[in-house]
């Protein structure tokens, strides 16, 4: 029984890839640069895009937010005058925790990709699964909030593993916490030995510059280290 | 495919439910009660159970400690001289982000029922899927905690909804947040009016008490409102 579900994951992970390349393949062909925007609920996505959709210069941005349900984060998103499209797991898709490449590729009609140079898919609050799902996107950016606990890399390695930036958000509460910055960078390190790092804060705004600054090179065209 | 996708799910979950109801029977039979304990990754369940699992009096508890990998919760638990069971998602179960019945009962002759009255049951960090599997408990307690924002209980209802007890943890952190507490009670009234909540930190000790009343009451066998 262990083989067959390992077989059946496998499976259902090479047909993700194979959608995940056609979806690329279109956002290429739109000259659209792609990020799929991960974390723990509530460790400040929507609130650090906030900080940077309506802020890259000569870079227009549209975000693809992914929810179980309702559009809170959209409205949220939509107030500063970028494209924004909802894309909700429940009922469509069985309430799934995570987005994969076909249920963005049913989103694709509605992305208006020859207005944007930038797509953000903002996904599902979950340190597991999305990590497993690619969905055609450039890069993968991960936020780690302090207040979740040094630890987190080791009890989520996959997610960790699978991004090119690391944002370390809500360093604003740091006096205020027990929580050790040079264990989690040990821990960061452990899993993923390097990998880019930025220290946020959403609320004062400390340390966003970088990375706007990070999201304006990669929607410009601009290498990165991916 | 959506209506197939949505028998499958439907029949998954049908399978699990019988699995579950053998695991109460089980349970039952022991004279054991069991709570399944779930939050988002980093809410602090681990922090929680260190304030109370050995601070029952006359009630001997057990975890069992569910992470896709590793074994660091179990281990801060240890310490506290109660029995710790590992259960780890990855690689038997594909790295799955939640528990379900089948992987508690292939725990179940690791567990020293015979030796406890109460077993907690530490699901994986998710606010998704975990509220989607029962596991044979008698009770689900879920944590937020307020450092995630009031609007958790609006965009995962069904975890807010599959609970019998919502821990509203690290309040001493509120000084620091723009955290709306009315609004955030608000909003889990509109998706599960009246469920009883408790506020704590697992930091400072404050409100624990009440929740380790809550703990010894269903552990001695009183009833509580499930």
């Amino acid at each position: 029984m262990h083989r067959t579900k390992v077989k059946i994951v496998e499976e259902a992970l090479d047909a993700n890839n194979t959608i995940a390349r056609a979806n690329r393949d279109d956002f290429e062909r739109a000259g659209v640069k792609v990020v799929n925007f991960m974390s723990a609920p509530g460790a400040g996505k929507t609130a650090l895009l906030e900080r940077v959709v309506d802020q890259l210069p000569g870079v227009r941005v549209g975000v693809l937010e992914g929810d179980v349900q309702g559009s809170m984060d959209a409205d949220r998103l939509a107030t500063l005058h970028v494209p924004v499209t909802q894309l909700n797991t429940d009922p469509s898709f069985g309430g799934e925790c995570h987005l994969d490449a076909n249920m963005v590729r049913t989103a694709l009609p509605d992305l208006p990709l020859d207005e944007i140079d930038l797509l953000v898919i903002e996904n599902v609050g979950n340190l597991v699964c999305p990590a497993e799902f690619r969905v055609g996107e450039d890069a993968r950016i991960m936020v780690s909030a302090v207040t979740e606990g040094e630890e987190k890399p080791l009890k989520y390695p996959l997610m960790f593993r699978a991004c090119e930036l690391v944002l370390i958000n809500k360093i604003d509460l740091l006096p205020h916490l027990d929580f050790d910055l040079d264990r989690f960078l040990h821990n960061l390190d452990a899993v993923h030995p390097g990998v880019e790092r930025m220290l946020v804060s959403a609320r004062t705004g400390e340390g966003v510059e970088q990375w706007r600054d990070w999201l304006a090179r990669l929607g410009s065209g601009v290498q990165v280290p991916v």
